[in-house]
């Protein structure tokens, strides 16, 4: 039987990280261990490009090439980690993945859109999550929060309110358009209601505790 | 006044570097100064991606990312070194493009040749050769006149004659189908004669003496 496949996505500050690895947790104790992985990044390779795109050596990438290397360690990490797991029956958790390609390059720095539906039919044919659990905050509240741990400054994150707000709209947009696999979760609550919220929905879509 | 964009394809030991450096001084000869440029490479990025292509080191690479990463490559290399030189005028002969990827990829390894038309408009948009040089020569030739050289042994130049075979008929086949742009030279002759047969066509298609 093929595993399943879950994304998380939500701008930088809403607790992905905290919330993936309570997910993971509340999976293993229903005797599912789930591999967990990232984006960007997730194989050598995918680690090696994600390091080009977020610092290029030789001044800014063009959108195109930016597009293609990420798409390129997408393919990469679908190929060597997240279809073999799902392959071997695993649950994989994955934070990131194409909705945040479409969210950042496209909503959040106006790429062309078509271009990375396109880059996604080639490097993930027939294989879109199962589930998405958007985790949705005012970036205002994110970025406070992101301050408050001392966040990392790197390209993105270096970023103002108004970038992470497009970013925001664009995220819910597509779980307007496809509410079947994109679940919006209200990332203001507390760390323990989020999770609580989370696990009811992992429950609901796809069946763990049945 | 835009410049021109030759590319220079053929599979390997048909003599390709040493004509498009004799193609250069021709038309060095008549006040062009001329950029050249190869793929895959002709960027740092270019060429540290071209390393992995060329020697993964985690296994085969999946034929989605390797396409990926060629054309990221070719979108760097697009956006730096060949549209800025063709918008100051230059002319631009680069040793292979994406008529290769097609012919050694699609041809020669079965790659998906709808996904390398598709990469190809994302990494190079409304760019395609004003002309193309095909170097064509029996694989059996190149292949004897390439040890005679003490060819490098990479990836692609060991790979056996049959490939060089699906190689060639596919470069021969985007000429049939592309007849204006692509011309075919007959890569038997001595390189003297290869090399006046290149400077005419130039000339012809491209009225550099006009």
């Amino acid at each position: 039987m093929r595993g399943r496949f879950i994304t998380f996505e939500g701008i930088e500050g809403v607790g992905k990280s905290t919330q993936i690895a309570r997910a993971a947790a509340w999976l293993r104790a229903r005797g599912c261990e789930p591999v967990v992985t990232r984006e960007p990044g997730g194989t050598p390779l995918a680690e090696q490009l994600r390091r080009i795109v977020l610092d290029p050596q030789d001044g800014p990438l063009a959108p195109s090439t930016e597009l293609l290397l990420i798409f390129a360690a997408r393919a990469d990490h679908v190929a060597t980690v997240i279809r073999p797991a799902l392959r071997r029956g695993r649950w994989v958790l994955c934070d990131r993945f194409t909705d945040a390609t479409l969210a950042y390059q496209g909503g959040g720095s106006g790429m062309n859109e078509a271009w990375i539906r396109q880059l996604a039919r080639i490097a993930h044919p027939r294989l879109e999550p199962d589930l998405t659990l958007l985790l949705d905050a005012e970036p205002a509240l994110a970025l406070a929060r992101l301050a408050g741990r001392g966040g990392r400054a790197d390209r993105f994150e270096s970023e103002d309110a108004a970038f992470f707000g497009r970013v925001r709209q664009r995220y819910l947009a597509l779980a307007a358009a496809e509410p079947g696999r994109v679940r919006v979760i209200d990332a203001a609550q507390g760390e323990g209601q989020v999770a609580d919220a989370i696990a009811a929905v992992i429950d609901a879509a796809l069946a763990v505790s049945g």
